[in-house]
């Protein structure tokens, strides 16, 4: 199985830590997918996994050349969605940075091509795989806790000192599809179910100089079945906390409560309180390819890429635009 | 100073709980203030604090009787800004149950009632003193976490087997104003500015056969200089679990951001993370009449009871009517 690697955005590292688990895979090729990204990273990562791949400055190039049957999608932001439409014209899978468009028109684009392509798609939505969400989720999906009703969510980040693309609107999508996507994600996960509405609010103040960067986002949803579910978001996590974030996510059903928090997976339900044993055996990339390969299922799938991506859109709108946005106001591409 | 109490229905152990600290206090008369009421309790709760009091049928009646220095409202909803009202109108001082109105004409009314009667007034957000909640606001009111741009808080309560009265709106004002009350004054309190705009939702949905009462709601809030503020409420906290409610609050500012969750508070600041001492000496009831004396100072104010009654009764307006409410459209009454 061939695989080529663009850009040195995202979190490329899903790849190379699955890449001991999969001799089936070949890198053959990298590139750094924008001019002035450094790919030495990149190329040093694949050949400390023992797949030393040759380095192209084109990366479309690169597809003509080596006719991957995997591109893994991690250049800029403005330019993944052109990324992943130009690895489907080709007839590869792809495994991309989220969010995968930068705009609702990028959008249904890339879904046109993925549904023409017949390939696989899937997005970097690598918190699924976080031991602690990924035991909160089965528990509810075992029905742990009833049905659905309520969801919070929180992404709490440091922000550092950021480089010039997280400045610009051009250049990053904006805090809600980039820090807030897992979230929204884990919701539309958690809840079994399909947005419907979102009302969300987002501010730039005390960003410390980071031009558009929202530092502080709200978002409030409803899916399917008056589920009510709210995210919370901030690049304020200050330097000196242990962690880089303080990621919760809390389901309230019918028949139970569980929540992610601290370092805990908490269980509240007809029994009383105690703590789940948090444990996931599975690794994002490596699933991509046993979806692949037709033995294994990806915990994500083409359309929860493409609806989480529409959500954060459209709840970026919504925060923009400072009115509420409804889901079937528009068509749903591909997805 | 002469003390009446009109209600069964409401928090009036705050009262009870601040007499023995009080022995300026004589409780001159009892009522259950509505028909069908048992005053019994709260005449047993008086007798047991060395108060014993005369019971009376008609809380008018009682007023124009005792001429009260003081009237302690906690009869049902829908009577308590008429309560106020009448006791505002004898000249008497008013501590209520909250929301102290069901309606924004209501609200109206008290505000102007109040302002004539240059008396005090304060509302039952008792949770103001719960020594975690004040400790958190105490550091931030203290520069622990800079300026606070970003708060999320969380009531959950236990539903159980809940009296008629709570299942119609006629006689309880919805799950906003009754149980996000609490949450809804934390958030001005900490965030020091004034409502600008506020977004809700509710469902009664699984509420377990209790009519119109909603089991879960979200708000979301702006406040002054684009501080972001998110509510969440259910009524689904399992019996089993160890307490009735799980209240929690968390502030995000430039400088830190300290947590009340668990039992603990939390603060993550330029030195890191560490838990609080949580404390508080004062008592609400005894703070309520030492403002009145004149040497002490109540932590609720009139003018935060009417903010925070009408920041529940515009995001129970925002949920039931599925848009967004911009505080400047009313005008403030007496607030």
């Amino acid at each position: 199985m061939k695989l080529c690697m663009i850009g040195v955005r995202g979190h490329y590292g899903y790849v190379l830590d699955g890449l001991p688990r999969l001799p089936v895979v070949q890198v053959a090729g990298v590139s750094a997918g924008a001019d002035g990204d450094d790919v030495t990273p990149l190329a040093a990562g694949c050949k400390a996994a023992g797949r030393a791949a040759p380095v192209f400055d084109d990366y479309r190039e690169m597809l003509d050349s080596v006719r991957p049957d995997v591109v893994v999608v991690a250049g800029p932001f403005e330019r993944t969605a052109e990324m992943c439409i130009e690895a489907f014209r080709r007839g590869a899978h792809v495994f991309s940075e989220k969010p995968v468009a930068m705009t609702l028109d990028e959008l249904d684009e890339l879904a046109a091509a993925y549904a023409r392509s017949g390939k696989h798609l899937a997005a970097m939505m690598g918190l699924r795989y976080e031991p602690h969400v990924y035991t909160a989720w089965r528990a509810v999906l075992g029905g742990a806790i009833g049905e659905v009703r309520l969801i919070d969510a929180r992404k709490s980040y440091k922000l550092g000192r950021r480089e010039a693309f997280y400045h610009s609107r051009r250049t990053y999508p904006g805090t809600i599809p980039w820090v807030g996507s897992h979230a929204i994600d884990w919701i539309r996960w958690f809840a079994g179910g399909e947005f419907e509405t979102v009302f969300a609010r987002h501010s730039t103040r005390h960003n410390r100089s980071h031009g558009e960067l929202e530092s502080a986002a709200l978002c409030q949803f409803t899916l399917t079945g008056e589920v009510l579910a709210s995210v919370s978001i901030d690049y304020f996590r200050p330097d000196a906390a242990g962690t880089h974030g303080d990621d919760r996510v809390r389901a309230v059903g019918t028949e139970g409560v569980i929540e992610v928090s601290g370092g805990k997976v908490l269980l509240a339900d007809g029994d009383g309180e105690r703590e789940l044993a948090a444990e996931c055996d599975r690794q994002i990339f490596q699933d991509f390819v046993g979806a692949i390969e037709g033995g294994g299922e990806c915990l994500i799938s083409a359309a929860d890429t493409l609806a989480v991506t529409e959500a954060c859109l459209l709840a970026r709108q919504s925060a923009d635009e400072g009115r509420i946005v409804t889901f079937a106001q528009r068509s749903r591409g591909g997805a």
